[in-house]
């Protein structure tokens, strides 16, 4: 993974993504006495950064690679990406997704043309079901986050990071497969080692704060979070990247992601998902790291339930 | 109050308020079959649009007559706009609260420099208040909505709303006291007459559209929403001038203003306050007025209790 790839991957999906925007709030500033620039993949297509490497990787493979479709499993924010990307594309999309995925993100896959196929919620059945449905209709695989052209799409948040922010001391931003984290930090260190580099993680769920403190992989077993998108394991082509290019990983406490979430809905009046706030909960948590700096925060998505609010 | 007037707002209050976004989703206007352009208020400072018409009341004060402060009795978004737009021209700011008014509410007025007075929960208590806080101080009132510099204030709105969006058909917003309506439906009948000025109102507070319908004032009684913006009644002030600009007055349905409320926060992942969302209730409830045209639809406001949510 090299600069050069995330620079590509950026003029490959410039006409289907948005630029998005970045926001500070004086009133955060003031109370965490820190210059947060918080970086909205909220706004982006789909509502998260997932859209930039699916929309990679679709664009990226060839005419013959492709006209077979594409196929993942996953219930979250890729499947709708990758449904998105296809059709742009002119392609199937097949998502595999557990019987008991909720109806809201069925419907997401749907309406961006996406085909679901369902499987029971076990990680074998999805496995399975994957192969059977790549064996069938000879879709191409495109993993969430242990790929290589959807890392080099993920970086391409870091590039316009670098592009809207001047003088960034510090970029924050939630770890979960990795494929956010590795993107970004190839992209700011190649173009600004000085800028430090921090992961955030769940404390329920620390595999990647664990990997890199050991130097080696450990896959994440029961994790306990409300940051649903942060429940994989690292992937493998991420680690070693993270390695070379991340500073440090902090874990941030749950009530503390809640709390995040809290101001950034009333203070920002934007809605983040519990996973996009992990980030602003590392400068709440670890506020002497950030103290004075100038912070890049990223955002990294804004789907979640609202119906089960009392309204 | 005239076009001169708000444009002179504008230029007064300039440097102290936000230019909010106009946004828009492509899946809303598919879902609503119309083009729909949402100004964003709920991004102003203080979280609403009361920011302006304070601002201008404030400013346009000569030094003597604002040196003793000014004062108001509000629980809402207009008593943290008058304690920022005081705070900013270096003078105190009385805000007469009941006793019962949300802690959230009284922090928002200290956070931004004002003076709480507090007195009995009933609208003479509040009234006989604010007449000994006047004659304590000499402070001046200025009323949240009848009072010409605030309309006029309100009015910037609507000239922002015609810079940033070429061609539009029909413009709706919502109406409680009407400093909003009157002044954003003098800037849009003065400079294009032909765009459609359509107020909302909820069905449960529809004085407005009572005294619109009827020719003459009614007053709210009993008013029944969860749109706590817009349960005052329409201002003496305000009344000729939305007689006289505005086309028609719309209600919307307490569900539907849910629902809207449910579709901004999914879609646009923008925070909106139930009285904000009631001109897209209007877009909502009334679909045949808005079919096929392009529309300005004002986010009035942002600012709700989160804490009622379940973390």
């Amino acid at each position: 993974m090299e600069l050069a790839d995330i620079q590509a991957a950026a003029g490959r999906i410039t006409d289907h993504i948005h630029r998005t925007p970045l926001i500070h709030s004086q009133q955060l500033n003031r109370f965490c006495d820190s210059e947060l620039y918080f970086k909205c993949e909220n706004l982006q297509k789909v509502g998260a950064f997932k859209a930039r490497g699916a929309t990679n990787a679709v664009f990226a493979m060839a005419e013959d690679q492709v006209q077979a479709g594409v196929a993942t499993h996953s219930s979250g924010n890729h499947a709708a990406a990758l449904a998105r990307a296809a059709s742009l594309r002119g392609v199937a999309a097949h998502i595999v997704m557990p019987v008991n995925a909720p109806q809201v993100k069925k419907d997401a896959t749907l309406a961006y043309g996406g085909r679901i196929v369902e499987c029971e919620a076990t990680l074998a059945a999805r496995e399975s079901t994957l192969e059977e449905v790549v064996a069938a209709t000879g879709a191409r695989v495109v993993h969430p986050y242990d790929n290589a052209d959807v890392i080099a799409g993920q970086g391409t948040v870091g590039l316009e990071l670098l592009e809207q922010l001047e003088n960034m001391d510090v970029v924050v931003l939630p770890v979960g497969g990795g494929g956010l984290l590795a993107g970004v930090a190839v992209a700011v260190k190649s173009l600004c080692p000085g800028i430090e580099v921090v992961a955030a993680e769940p404390a329920g769920a620390d595999d990647a704060f664990r990997s890199f403190g050991l130097g080696q992989l450990v896959p994440q077993t029961d994790p306990q979070t409300i940051a649903d998108g942060l429940l994989t394991s690292l992937g493998q082509r991420n680690f070693p990247i993270i390695q070379r290019y991340v500073d440090s990983i902090v874990t941030v406490e749950e009530e503390t992601i809640v709390r995040a979430m809290q101001l950034q809905w009333s203070r920002l009046k934007s809605v983040v998902e519990p996973s996009g706030a992990v980030s602003f909960a590392a400068v709440l948590d670890h506020p002497e790291r950030f103290r004075g700096r100038r912070v890049g925060v990223v955002i990294s998505g804004g789907n979640l339930d609202l119906s089960r609010f009392p309204w």
